[in-house]
């Protein structure tokens, strides 16, 4: 009883805020077209149906996918059908790319005792589709070289530097071995970069059970964790270099585009790579012998992990068909009523790597139910002021490939037309996840003000804030943020090739499992344990529906520029303690060094831990810097005193806006990042040792981190210019605003 | 050769520091007879022999002696023999003490699906000792009831208090159900207690792999940690209620005693407990439903840890012969020359679960060489000036038993006659640890100066400050400290019950492993993996040998006051912060309660987490407290000023140690602990809840933690009026030293 009380109170708190929010400013709006704006968002939402998410889904998602498949053509077919029905003015743009399969697979152990992996992933009689085993893919590493080495084996934690670290302490080299790392602690890529750097000649990678398997929940089909026998397929293209097809840098991979050959394309891996389920990678692990591993390098499998190297001795082949595949992006437009000129860009792609139900498809049908509600609502004769245009990408699994060659192709095009692109890959349930340009932080804020979480029907705003308070407590939370980004989806071209304004959205973190890239990704799982009744996928729809309804008919574009100055203020700040943390703790190990510490707690039956001393670290002017970001602050603050969409005549409104739509790109610089200029964006950028991981303010960052003092100043003076530009840049902007 | 060059470097430095101390003052010491004390300690090391060690050790491991077994009498009688060759008065002093033996042991699963638990060690080929099966005691804890239960299976984890807290905000009863707990957390015996404080009619305790299994490093015998069928015998007496015998309280055990009926005593379990291997308990656990384990519950068996309650419904019976066992202390004087009637008292525990290499023999083998080595010592006519007394105590291991009885049956001579008592309890190798009376820390910081660690020739003192820096940093090394005595050996009664000063003393931390109270605790498995030479052994001699001829030959004896106020200062600061955390603890709780967070970020499909809004924590008067410290310490402090052996005479010097004899005495009450009146120490204690873990300043401490506001403030009272008493003992030593 008590219950429903409760519940008729909240409907009228719902139905009065909503009331009240009809009347309320809405950023990029004139006061006297905000509420029409609300009103066509309420209409939106009532269009959303899950029963199409769930259709949809199962439709998608019923056979493998992949790339080069004859389904994943199907469903680009499918789709376009659907976007024009819906009367979008559909393409499927073609481009030509390199795409391996294997042709051979062997992992074998030669010594102590024989064991030849499975490489295997059963059927189960509880999932429907996972028997579908002619369609199938088997696991693999798209992009590892062919290869057949043999060697023996050295355990390497997760594979990235600070463990790389750890080794060379203890005095153990990969050289001429093969390594064996764990899958998380870095994107995938990474490990076989870093080990091929290291003079490893080999890399197995699995999927530990502590990161995805029984150690976090059940195991398929009794939960949705990664069965013994499930594994986790992915490029391995080094993407942090540059992402999309590796024959055609930079340009379109159309039919007859100029092709590298391929033994000289930088992408590929420089070592065999195969990845493994942890039924296979057991017998290879407890195999091993020498040093125990550290105590953070445990995983969850019931043996004692030893670092090796060897005994174990393993022999890996593998040989790829390299073939050239074509991929189908679904382009579907509809064009603006006041500024067709202005796209406004949405999407998610459609490959997966086998029949992966939330990877994209779950992401892939709440963009399909958001441009149907979008086409409904133009039965009532509403246009959109701004050209929309909804994309499903294939080819992003092996690399962002579709999106990447699609972006380069209208590289031209985009420049002058793009105003936003907004991207989801996946869907989840649980809270927002909203990462993106800062200059859309406050339009964000707006949006998850205004979208009702289906659970706890308070805002996702709220909801989100809840979680946070929980696990940072109430004193340390900062208010609504969007996070940086760094690589992992199709934004990758749009922002950090380009410089357009970019977000990615999705809901998680009630979500979690163990079926990522295996042939467990499916309708089956998917609906026992993740969004099941598409719930939070309408959420996501109502989320970026609404971000690409109100880019498309702000008065003036909702960018906000005081929160971007806060935020490059904050990364400038984090960039200024970095050599400082890094001196500390330099001194600190080198005083323990010196005053023997190590020597006398060494544990003589223990592997020896010897850290060698490291060079002082330097003081670094980071005055140029910090100068920049002052006024940056001081610019922005100008700005959005007069950046008021009531205040400004249509001219100026009109004069502005295509300043606006400049604005990121004066972030990026043509030269790009240092050894990778495809990445041209100084703000926001994938790590080149973490791949998805972002590194912002790259271009200085990387260079403390990898202890390059010259490059550093080099680009502390790089990144002052770009700011510098920038800041007169806003400074052109607010000029208008004055006149 | 650079190291033959720093060997002897090092050698050169060792023998010109060996110089310098020989006339380096030496607490207690007159300066004229510091030197000949530094000479005889000197000449005590030279007698000191691994190999006797070795010999023993192999003979009284070499068949299982627990408790009434033939061969714990053979090697109470052979080390008599010995004691008796090097020319101590050695007497076998027997009690007759409860102690239960396993008659039927029985343990099921009768639902999902049936298991029946093996119960069993099995012999292996590679330690010699393991297949004495006929001689060997089976897996049990001792002092369970008997019982016959059967119910549904919950895990609680580790079983403590903080444990059942968070099965309450879940909603989980263990109300008439059997309660599964892994070991470690606390002493085991809270386990069994706090489980039928909370209605569960059985307890199950096992040993998780994370723990001392495989997930610690190799199990035996490839390394010295448990195997999947290793299992922890040990006892389960309510030890923090009173340890020694169960049916004398508080009196000797002798042959006629006076004895409780069976079914009265107190420190008897309420419900019946097993301890099981994991290879046993694996079943079980994997059976379990219900919610997953909050993420610092995980064990490391391959499964996903599930709370419960069932469906796994286990059936576990128990029943023991209930006999009355003779216990055989071997006790060994050398009367005193010039103050027979000054006790210098040094003990091991001789009595093991099983053959018990580590666990007693280590120590006791180190104590049995100290104890000749002195005797070698008289071999040139000299004495000690206080008569010493080496113990060999039975029955420590089921709660005491040896030590409890004897202490408490010699209480009178003990109170009149004891001026420390050294303990130590097993060896291991590493790092010294050094627990006890903090008017005792200068002495063994003096010692720990003097001692050379065997591995890395440094001080024993210098290698454990590189282990705290290596640990804490260098900024955060606070220098040699003691730690407080809580429980777990049979410096207990010495301490806890008469307020005799006392000490434990070993070597650690470099020696884990997996076998305590198993099959697995050999000689095989000793020489093997832990102090393999036994050079860490003649270490122990060295430092228990110090301590014992220090306290025996001293002009005055070397308590020193600063150290205990500094400490008791300190333990004092801690008190008044905790009500402030607990304050800020709760008031954060309650904030995220009225912020819906916990609602707000239920997960659906898990298990509800709702904990309770808990009532405001007032504010505390410590005041009394704290003036009666800061008094202890301005009193301590001018005590100190005056007690120097140099500035003394004869007759003052003799008053004065009669007064520091009975110094720790004064921070006893009569009245005892509330609840809890056999320990009456009011500085350190065992913790009513942790069993062995200590708690300094038990009486406020513990009513702080249980949040009882009105016995804090009793407490506080009454530990400020014991300090109280002390300061003014102190003032009168004081006047003494004026006079």
């Amino acid at each position: 009883m008590k219950n429903h009380i409760f519940t008729a109170f909240s409907f009228c708190l719902l139905f009065f805020s909503q009331a009240i929010l009809a009347q309320q400013p809405l950023l990029g709006f004139k006061n006297e077209n905000a509420a029409s704006q609300r009103t066509l968002e309420k209409n939106f939402d009532s269009n959303l149906k899950t029963q199409n998410l769930d259709v949809w889904m199962k439709k998608l998602s019923a056979h493998p996918h992949h790339v080069g498949s004859p389904y994943d053509k199907e469903n680009a077919e499918y789709m376009a059908g659907l976007f024009r029905s819906w009367g979008y003015e559909t393409t499927i743009d073609t481009y030509h790319v390199l795409f391996p399969t294997p042709k051979v697979r062997l992992l074998e152990m030669t010594s102590p005792k024989r064991y030849k992996a499975n490489l295997q992933e059963p059927t189960l009689k509880e999932d429907a589709t996972s028997g579908q085993k002619s369609e199938q893919l088997p696991t693999y590493n798209a992009f590892s070289i062919d290869g057949d080495v043999t060697a023996e084996l050295v355990f390497v934690n997760y594979g990235v530097p600070a463990d790389y670290e750890e080794l060379e302490k203890m005095g153990i080299d990969v050289k001429g071995k093969i390594v064996i790392a764990k899958y998380y602690g870095s994107w995938r890529g990474i490990k076989p970069k870093l080990a091929a750097e290291k003079g490893a000649i080999g890399c197995i990678i699995y999927s530990d059970p502590k990161d995805d398997g029984f150690y976090q929940g059940d195991v398929y089909p009794k939960g949705p964790f990664r069965r013994e026998n499930g594994v986790q397929r992915g490029s391995v293209l080094d993407m942090p270099l540059y992402p999309g097809d590796p024959l055609t840098p930079g340009y379109g991979a159309t039919k007859d585009a100029k092709r590298l050959d391929r033994n000289n394309a930088p992408t590929l891996t420089k070592i065999p790579v195969l990845p493994i389920s942890y039924q296979d990678a057991k017998p290879l692990l407890e195999a091993l012998e020498g040093a125990e591993v550290p105590a953070s390098w445990k995983g969850a499998l019931p043996i004692t992990y030893h670092i090796g190297p060897g005994p174990a001795k393993v022999h890996l082949k593998l040989a790829f068909y390299w073939d050239i595949k074509p991929v189908y992006n679904v382009v579907a437009k509809m064009k603006g009523s006041e500024y067709p000129d202005e796209w406004v860009l949405r999407g998610n792609h459609h490959d997966a790597w086998v029949n992966g139900a939330a990877d994209p498809i779950s992401g892939m049908v709440a963009l399909m139910e958001e441009a149907r509600s979008v086409s409904e609502l133009t039965k009532t004769g509403w246009k959109p002021k701004r050209t929309l245009v909804y994309c499903a990408w294939d080819a992003e699994e092996p690399g962002l490939l579709g999106s990447t060659e699609w972006v380069e192709d209208h590289a031209d095009e985009l420049s002058k037309h793009a105003v936003a692109y907004i991207n989801t890959d996946g869907n989840g349930r649980g809270y927002l996840s909203a990462g993106g340009s800062h200059s859309l932080e406050a339009l964000m804020e707006g949006i998850a003000e205004d979208v009702i979480d289906p659970q706890t029907k308070v805002s996702v705003k709220d909801r989100k804030k809840a979680l946070e308070i929980r696990q940072n407590g109430l004193e340390n939370y900062k208010g609504f943020r969007l996070y940086a980004l760094g690589s992992g989806s199709d934004y990758t071209p749009f922002i950090q090739h380009l410089g357009i304004p970019s977000l990615n959205l999705g809901y998680d973190g009630e979500d979690d499992g163990g079926e990522y890239h295996s042939i467990y990704d499916t309708y089956d799982l998917y609906t026992r344990f993740k969004d099941s009744g598409f719930d939070y996928g309408i959420a996501l729809a109502q989320t970026a529906g609404r971000a690409t309804l109100r880019l498309a008919n702000a008065d003036l574009l909702p960018f906000e520029f005081n929160r971007f100055a806060k935020t490059v203020s904050e990364y400038t700040e984090e960039l200024v303690q970095l050599p400082e943390k890094l001196r500390t703790k330099v001194n600190r190990e080198n005083a323990l060094i010196d005053a023997k510490v190590y020597e006398l707690t060494q544990d003589r039956f223990k592997q020896a831990y010897q850290p060698k001393r490291k060079a002082a670290v330097p003081f670094v002017n980071f005055a140029p810097l910090q100068n920049a970001v002052a006024q940056l602050k001081k610019q922005s603050a100008q700005l959005q005193e007069k950046l008021n969409a009531n205040q400004l005549n249509k001219n100026q409104m009109e004069e502005v806006n295509l300043l606006l739509k400049k604005s990121e790109t004066f972030l990026t610089n043509a030269d790009g990042l240092p050894r990778r200029p495809w990445f041209k964006h100084f703000i926001y950028a994938p790590g080149f040792y973490t791949g998805y991981g972002v590194k912002t303010l790259p271009g200085v960052r990387e260079a403390i981190e990898q202890n390059d003092w010259k490059e550093t100043a080099m680009q502390i003076d790089k990144l002052s210019k770009i700011i510098g530009n920038y800041n007169r840049f806003l400074e052109q902007m607010t000029g208008v605003l004055e006149n």
